[in-house]
């Protein structure tokens, strides 16, 4: 028999004690499964005395981070303290030159820092496993670094933020406004007090760093990443988008293209009948497009200490069984730097909403700021805030215009707008939302 | 620098040859990712004049796949020849004793055979990879060996015949009747000659029994599965479905239950909301419900030759790299007998489309045969063919009644169901379809 692997615990919020626990119950499941015993052996968090409702009698409890890290008595080193700074980074780096396997569900570490530590992880032959960081239980790490090993990725895209999914989904279905969503969200526990994070799209940028690297063997670089999140969004764009067959999710998107590899976060028009536009809530969802196959969805819990736990074991479990996976895919010096293509150059569908100042020539006005641009329009619905009828006050008041357009380049479709502001044919600034189609 | 990885495979049809072909074209990712080259050195197949597209120069044929089972110059045997019986047997097995690794996508081998050769790989030392065999790229078999290795599973339920899932997509969107809809899909070539072996719910039990063994650490047990198929399948039972908001599935379902594991195979009644009511056409998906965890579903092509090669290759990647999991995901000897839960304790909810004889007392006596076995009505409809007005002929005919239950036992519904027949209050065979709620 096999000695345990020897597991040491930094950080022992909810997912901590949940780790806990399930080594604890699961046990005999897990050294079946992987040919040996898994046993936490000693822990570190800010508080000895808080209450966690897990059993710390046998276990020994180290006065920091960084002694956890380099314990001679662990072999694997659970990083839950979050942070992309020290002393989460300072206590992985350390463990991994000690020789030790991490596992951590930090994703802002990776996303910062991931190239660095996999080389650690690397040289020292330690494991570097972060399933969690991503879709907490979704198997996506897994899925792109192992079940389409053989694979050549086209594009990785899903909704990978909860918060933001939960008021765009509520937004949809209620008719409210982004920001009475946003405080029922914070009400409910599902978005933190100050919320930028999250819906200005960062957290889905550092998910999206990590599965581009995944995906397309490029250096993990969140810098890389083109964001925009949503608070801009207008009930009248959850309308109109329903009525247009498309449904509004924050999509993060990394796509390779002639130009080089397309990462971005932002609102995005995706059709009704892609499985993405069914993820609702506080779910996420990743879509993998490998080359010569049918798009693969894989959804689930994004967040949850019991779904993020059961993450952090089943890393801890391959741990034990003597898998060591190139932590991004590949050995660190078969990642190429990430040629970053201009959003500018995007190609896409864009849905284009605009308030139109209600006078002769305005449509023609538009529509030649268009032409001009060569952006082929397929739909265009106009209403009419009084259902076609002359004005109460003999005034005309601005009139909703929403445009699709084909697929046409992002810069086409700024100068296109810029001309139409100097026009003046329009009251405010239009809203500009691109279409992911499946 | 490692030796690469020295593989045979057997059979060469579209699967084999795109295994060939993605070995070739990703070497270099490929290597990366295992940390040694993967090499093809050795093929069989029933004609090797056959026209295939693929360069063999340089590969060794060999006459059969036993010799090659055990060729001295592979570590790593390929069966894609299929068939529960030999040559795929006795080559696989020959290819484990001998103390090779074996891939294979063969569904109806493991679900007969699979403990056997489990068992044969545990005490040899081989791995015996099988993602391909369900839901061909959509990595269902890693996720619960490795990614859910440490939470318990409740219940996996899933789409997993792309044949039966578009002819039932096709009834519900167009009306059309089963017979109408398979000769399409005979047509389009998604449905064999003999049908009988998808519609029947065959292929379906086979890959329910595979995963039902790793969700569980139950011995594999085809014979344990409760099968019926589609053929019964009226488009007024589709249509009813969408009225009461749900849809129309073959699902396979293993579920935990107090009285043992059921695993079953029928038509299914899923509410239109749940991730599976989404997938339409010849795609599958699986929903893994986690001991407190979010359901999370995977979702993907079923089948189609680059889907299949795409996991039958990542599986030898994983050989590549030295991972040996369990087959089944426990040591054989962990594995327990299938504890059958029997059919007629099933507890669920309903649906029950008879067609009552038109006149006094027949809705009485209906109710009447529910009430005594204890069942609960959640809703009924009945649509009279007349739109109400008196038949032209002056002649009372049967009017269909749908009925949805709360959840009770299969027996009281047989019950009941065989006193309405006795009663004399209904035409013909009454239509009974599983509710499964997510």
């Amino acid at each position: 028999m096999v000695a345990p692997l020897k597991v040491g615990i930094a950080g022992l919020g909810t997912v901590g004690a949940e780790v806990i626990r399930l080594i604890e119950s699961q046990a005999r499941v897990l050294s079946g499964r992987s040919g040996r015993g898994i046993r936490v052996v000693a822990v570190t968090a800010r508080s000895k005395a808080k209450k966690r409702g897990v059993d710390l009698r046998g276990v020994e409890w180290v006065k920091d981070p960084l002694t956890l890290a380099t314990h001679p008595g662990i072999d694997c080193f659970v990083e839950l303290m979050g942070g992309s700074g020290d002393p989460a980074l300072s206590a992985v780096e350390a463990a991994l030159k000690a020789g030790k396997s991490v596992v951590t569900a930090n994703k802002a570490l990776l996303a910062r820092h991931g190239l660095k530590l996999a080389k650690a992880a690397e040289n020292h032959g330690g494991a570097l496993n972060f399933e969690a960081a991503v879709g907490a239980a979704i198997p996506v790490i897994k899925t792109l670094r192992e079940g389409l090993a053989a694979t050549g990725i086209n594009r990785v895209y899903g909704i990978l933020n909860g918060t933001c999914n939960y008021i765009l989904t509520r937004m949809e279905q209620e008719g409210l406004s982004f920001a009475e969503c946003l405080k029922d969200a914070q009400r409910l526990g599902y978005a933190e007090a100050n919320p930028s994070f999250d819906v200005d799209g960062h957290d889905t940028a550092q998910k999206l760093a990590i599965l581009a690297s995944l995906a397309f063997g490029t250096k993990v670089a969140q810098s890389a990443v083109y964001v925009e999140g949503i608070s801009s969004i207008a009930p009248e764009d959850l309308r109109a988008a329903d009525d247009l067959g498309y449904r509004l999710k924050l999509l993060g998107v990394a796509v390779r293209t002639a130009k080089g590899i397309e990462q971005r976060v932002h609102p995005t028009m995706v059709p009704k009948s892609s499985s993405i536009a069914q993820v609702m809530g506080v779910t996420n969802a990743v879509t993998i497009d490998g080359e010569g196959i049918p798009p693969i969805t894989l959804v689930g819990p994004g967040a949850g200490g019991a779904a993020t736990a059961s993450a952090v074991v089943a890393d801890i479990a391959d741990v034990a069984r003597g898998i060591r996976a190139k932590p991004f895919g590949r050995p660190v010096a078969q990642l190429r730097d990430t040629k970053k293509a201009p959003m500018e150059r995007h190609e896409g569908g864009y849905y284009i909403r605009l308030l139109a100042r209600d006078f002769p020539g305005t449509a023609a006005a538009i529509a030649t700021r268009l032409a001009e641009q060569k952006i082929s329009i397929e739909s265009i619905v106009q209403r009419h805030p009084n259902n076609g009828a002359a004005p109460a006050n003999g005034k005309a008041s601005p009139v909703p215009v929403i445009l699709i357009t084909y697929a046409t380049h992002e810069d086409a479709v700024r100068r296109a707008l810029a001309a139409v502001q100097k026009d003046k044919v329009i009251s405010g600034r239009p809203q500009v939302i691109r279409i992911e189609k499946n």
